[in-house]
């Protein structure tokens, strides 16, 4: 993409109402802007990281073998009746009447909708195991939206659903996802931690949040230090496999880890001291067993092996999507700015050229961004008439993982110059061997 | 895919509801479940195919060098009072209170929150020309929301808008995005022709609609039939260019095509008689320009290259995404289901094993599956134990391009069938063969 024909609208002043870093980014490196309290457009910049990790969610779930679906934003008030939580869901819901005076609402989640549909389809055991998601807008009326698209009321969520004949069918299903959220997460250059959590307006026994740690976090937390010492890594893994999944449970939930909400200051007391960690987290997720509630209530049965009309088992897990663009940056900014990891980065590379309008400079750049692109790289090529400072303020502040500089004094050497944000190192290096630096 | 491992719910009874064929087969092929009165789920494979064709759309406007943004489905009324549609805009328009008493909505269209990014972040004609567009749900309170998701009441459009200094440089935009629409529909196998229309509640005088022949359409329709010989092709075409793009307009525009309400007897009485046509349209899209109206009446103006102040020329430019499957239906069906284009479809290989469990048959499936899938296409392998004459009839019904089948007899010949779905014709090919034939 060339800057000149791009939509970036970078602030330089620092915006009064933002009280986080990744909200006062977000809105500096011109990634959103606020619709309304709580609900925000995604300006271009925004929208690529937004599809980067929606992309990524996608791909894991497919992997973990869970079925995409695409369910609506507004639902009707009968199906809620039927579970009993129209009346029990509080003020947050944003409830809504038609020009029927039907009584509707923007779902906050959606168990009765998918619920339904099972209900609708399934009939038989042999139709399990199955889980279906989805990621779609959803809306959740906080009386005080902040922290931008991190507390926001308009947020885009991957919520999946699982419906096993069994208990123990239904909590393979938990320790898949559980699994499947672990290397979701490390994709995106992100430790998230699971934790042992309250399972809320969702119901049920098991759950397990995944927490960012930030000093930011809205949470408190408190985790025995080797929990940071482990990742998943690229170990292959059959997500079929109740033994492969079940272990990896074992090792990614053995240590404590919990948020206050859970916290047992008694069974914390007896982690040796120096691994003790009170810290804060931000929440991207949370995975659900909670059995045949809303089966039962719903009349969501399958035939049995034995003949008989049995409820399903079922569990909810859901990523908060657009909160993770917050959390990400959270976790990866400095004084200058955002530093992307490379997976979802809105581009990977910035060209910069110091002299725009300079016959050499803007062939060198022109020949770079059309190599880079076709090797698959996303480029955003500064070609504004603009000074050599302003533009590494602005790449520095959107931060891209790599920045190559171009600029006449360097050509007549045959170098440019290959940057990475994170690290602030410059190597220079011949623009012939620049995409095989990168890719 | 493993058809075993899917979700895929086909109906064997024509549901009573349905009184179009595009309505009756998706829900008969399991592709939507209606959620309440003209709000859908959108099940798996109806998913693939929504995805298909929001793909494809995304890639159009790029290629016209429109970016990408995404903005919310709620929108504040304040907004909607600044322009005086909040008032004018009639019931079908989806008024909602938050628990602070505010008064929003879901957004219909969205004129009015374009506008406001644009005058909050532009203010020079040098970032002119600019086009942003998102691909985002929407929601319009049909009094009678019929016929599946062709008149549904949450709906999935892609919008954009064009912002432009002069008239002329916003009429280019205009033909720019007819181009690009040619070139959409053509791309997903439809043949949509713009007709002249009438412009409604968006205002303006320039419009035209794109419009699907077909017998359930809900338009009629009067054209020269010489328009429906011209085709897009793989033209190329530079969409920077004034010229080019004003000369497409003029060949798909030059020729009569209207919808009944800008429909003039007298002119059309003019064409020889033989070419006159009456018929029915289904409108997949519509492209305005409207000047001024917003930019003037919620204050989005530019600096011009004199210095002054000028208000912006602005255009707004539609594709029902969500209806075009339905569109594409009612184009491509015969008495057995749906015939996919290539390009749309939910996969474009289907694998018949016509008997499960013979060890010959279920490895060369097997081989088959895995060699097609690693060559890129997309294939769903009916791998159940299920009679063959129920997988022919479930393939027939959801109308995947090709289908291979597979069975002991043909094996031993060292051959399978390899059938096409539009004009039903077979050929037997060794497997070895089958990707190269498919690629």
């Amino acid at each position: 993409m060339r800057l000149s024909r791009y939509f970036l609208p970078v602030l330089k002043e620092t915006p009064a109402e933002a009280q986080i870093a990744s909200h006062r980014l977000m809105l500096r490196a011109g990634m959103i802007k606020q619709a309304s309290a709580g609900i925000y457009s995604w300006l271009p910049l925004g929208y690529r990281v937004l599809r980067n990790i929606e992309r990524i969610v996608h791909e894991e779930q497919q992997r973990a073998g869970h079925i995409p679906v695409l369910m609506p934003t507004l639902q009707s008030a009968d199906l809620w009746r039927e579970s009993g939580r129209y009346d029990a869901y509080g003020p947050e819901m944003l409830r809504i009447r038609d020009r029927h005076d039907r009584d509707m609402l923007y779902g906050p989640t959606n168990e009765e909708m998918i619920t339904d549909i099972f209900r609708s389809h399934v009939s038989s055991y042999k139709d399990l195991p199955m889980t279906l998601y989805h990621i779609q807008w959803k809306f959740r009326d906080e009386v005080r939206p902040r922290f931008g698209v991190m507390r926001g009321r308009e947020f885009l969520m991957k919520d999946g659903y699982n419906f096993d004949l069994t208990k123990e069918d239904a909590l393979h299903a938990y320790n898949r996802h559980l699994v499947s959220y672990l290397r979701t997460y490390e994709r995106m250059g992100l430790q998230a931690i699971p934790m042992r959590a309250d399972s809320g307006p969702i119901g049920g026994d098991d759950t397990h949040e995944f927490l960012v740690l930030a000093e930011t976090g809205e949470s408190e937390v408190f985790y025995d230090s080797e929990i940071t010492d482990l990742k998943f890594g690229d170990r292959e893994i059959d997500y079929d496999s109740v033994q492969q999944c079940q272990s990896v449970l074992e090792e990614f939930t053995s240590r404590y880890a919990r948020t206050d909400e859970t916290h047992d200051p008694a069974i914390f007391d007896q982690i040796p001291e120096d691994r003790r960690r009170v810290a804060r987290g931000i929440e991207v997720g949370q995975i659900f067993y909670f059995g045949t509630k809303y089966s039962e209530a719903m009349g969501a049965t399958v035939q049995g092996p034995d003949g008989k009309a049995t409820p399903v088992h079922m569990g909810s897990h859901g990523i908060g999507v657009s909160r993770l663009v917050g959390a990400l940056i959270e976790a990866n900014h400095d004084d200058k700015g955002i530093v992307w990891p490379w997976e979802v980065a809105p581009f990977q590379v910035g060209i910069v050229n110091v002299k725009q309008g300079d016959a050499t400079a803007d062939a060198a750049c022109d020949a770079l961004y059309k190599e880079l692109t076709a090797a698959g790289l996303e480029v955003l090529y500064d070609d504004r008439e603009e000074r050599a400072g302003a533009k590494f303020a602005t790449m520095d502040l959107i931060g891209l993982p790599k920045r190559i500089t171009v600029g006449p004094r360097g050509l007549e050497k045959g170098v440019v110059e290959l940057t990475d944000r994170r690290t602030g190192e410059s190597e220079e290096i011949k623009p012939e061997l620049v995409a095989a630096a990168l890719t």
